[in-house]
């Protein structure tokens, strides 16, 4: 694969560890996780896919509790490349500030976001779609990365298309009519059916500039704030900057802050393509990136022989070192850690979060 | 109550650790545990029902690993009252060679033996049937107590009841036709319909001197050795007796030594009462002996603030400190302990045996 001259990704390296909990927390998101039993954690596939692709290098943007565990699992990383937030806003400030800082590096930069906790498994046809989305970026686009859906998942929003940009020069793009949020089931299966929907990765290659005129448009003082940290973060004064500008930024998404608005005013277009990307968003579809099961015997995530299965199936986490037994029981999620263990059907996997709540309403912070 | 004069109460103290698993373990077993949530042990419980009726005391026959534990949990018991066996021969050797020493101490001693790890909701009942037993005892019957069965349970053997003993004289005392093993489904349903069936709960009452002449009727050889070591009990030559002695001892249940030769010879009777009596075979009975739970909550025996439950029923023991989640689960057993956890549907209970077999061929003998 041939570098992107010009093109720099901007990983925001975020998540409140609650969707694989117990295995991640609030200390130890998923992307710090070696959740597909790879030997490399979701950051490090990530890093592993974008840096042969980012001639102008991969960005972290991580919060300052993940710096050091970021620094340990990627070694390569330059100093220059490693964002710190004194305190997470959401996803619009973490590549807002990314893009104002290599705005000022490379004027002409085109950035890539692509989550930190993400898979995929079609590296090249990611590739691809990237080099195609760089190229449109240039002309001035929003364009964002729509995924073939193959399922009428209820658990990723979707991007409506419209026609095709430039089938010549771009052949897998397309205008963008709008993005919608999770649909119900009924929904889902319409978009299947009717066609034309993709779902929203959200992944955004943009010019640096460009984004930032776009959210100047939408949100000046967001836009302002993070220029003028931007100004100073090469120089002496980043953390007295960060310092005085940071508190008064306010969370938003990206998604809400710029993508949106931009869609509705016409300036998004979409790379369509088939990446077998998942967003690893619950136990359940951690279960279907994972190596098949033998009959009988649920998967494992860990060391296999830590688990002892009889007639079951699902997916154990046998993460404590402990011994882990499971008698007659289908499509059972038990994730086994030091100080918490989660016992489910693998078609509870949504409701984690209220587990996380009631934790949290429980005062049992010490285990998010 | 009051103490019945002459007699004594055995309480073979033995048991694998399997049932339980992993909270019993093979040095630690059921007996020893709390499983009732009651803040008394199984064998506590045990010394506290018999010990307000024994005349004669309570004298415990338990294995030379469990000796340290049962000191400690029975601080009331004598040093005379303990029989420390070398190593395990099964029933009738632990319950026959303290039959040999109280015969020594009292050639007329009636001795009633009862399992350690037993529960029994119903003392004044039990203390009733034992006190007929051995009124019926003094007369030469080996006699036992046969449980009205409510309902048909395949997990205990059962009495066969034969014409009334002697109404007037001892109203609950029946003859015994037979002793039958564990019986199917549909053979336990008919025990139930035809009606003059008990459950067998391997209690025993009899002289004992009528039941070493019984047994040295059957296994002179036993009889023999069980009074010769006896014969240097009291004295200083117990170790050199055991040593030379007790390795020969062949294990044999007390049902097949003695019990069901009596009964084909018409000398066994059955006093039969309503205990509300268990065994605590397996999870799936332990729950039924704990308070019933909330609604959508598991039963939980320990500590109610180390689970958090949703949807959810069954049983729960968080037994390591750690806290457990369970979510959207009907009638699930979890039990969780410092180095193992098992987790399966209360109806598998039985298949414990089967879990404790797997990790034996595991080479994981260092978790039962």
């Amino acid at each position: 694969m041939t570098r992107i001259a010009g093109f720099t990704a901007v990983v925001p390296a975020g998540g409140a560890g609650t969707r694989l909990w117990p295995l991640s927390r609030a200390g130890r998101p998923k992307y710090l996780l070696d959740v597909t039993d790879s030997g490399r954690t979701l950051l490090q596939q990530t890093w592993d896919r974008l840096q042969p692709l980012a001639g102008g290098g991969v960005v972290v943007v991580a919060g300052a509790h993940q710096e050091a565990a970021v620094r340990d699992q990627l070694p390569s990383l330059a100093e220059a490349d490693l964002v710190v937030e004194p305190a997470g806003r959401d996803s619009m400030p973490a590549i807002g500030l990314a893009a104002a800082i290599l705005e000022r590096r490379d004027p002409e930069a085109v950035i890539g976001s692509f989550g930190a906790d993400h898979s995929i498994t079609e590296p090249v046809a990611f590739a691809s779609a990237v080099r195609e989305a760089v190229q449109v970026a240039q002309d001035g686009w929003l364009v964002t990365i729509g995924i073939t859906a193959t399922r009428p998942a209820t658990g990723f929003g979707y991007i409506q298309l419209g026609d095709p940009l430039d089938p010549e020069v771009a052949p897998a793009t397309y205008r963008v009519r709008r993005f919608v949020e999770k649909p119900d089931a009924a929904t889902a299966d319409a978009y299947l059916r009717e066609g034309g929907f993709r779902w929203n990765a959200g992944m955004f290659v943009v010019r640096a500039a460009t984004l930032l005129d776009l959210l100047d448009a939408e949100r000046p003082d967001l836009a302002h704030a993070l220029r003028e940290i931007a100004a100073s973060w090469d120089g002496p004064d980043r953390s007295a900057t960060l310092a005085r500008l940071w508190p008064q930024v306010q969370p938003i998404a990206i998604a809400h802050a710029v993508a949106e608005p931009a869609a509705a005013a016409g300036r998004v277009v979409c790379v369509v393509a088939d990446l077998g990307w998942d967003d690893v968003g619950d136990w359940a579809a951690l279960g279907a990136l994972l190596p098949p099961a033998v009959p009988g015997r649920p998967q494992v995530l860990g060391d296999d022989d830590r688990v002892v299965a009889i007639d079951s199936s699902g997916l154990v986490v046998p993460a404590s070192g402990r011994q882990v037994v499971v008698v007659g029981l289908v499509d059972v999620v038990v994730v086994d850690t030091p100080d918490a263990l989660l016992v489910m059907p693998a078609d509870r996997a949504q409701q984690v979060k209220d587990v996380v709540a009631a934790l949290r309403s429980a005062g049992r912070a010490d285990l998010l």
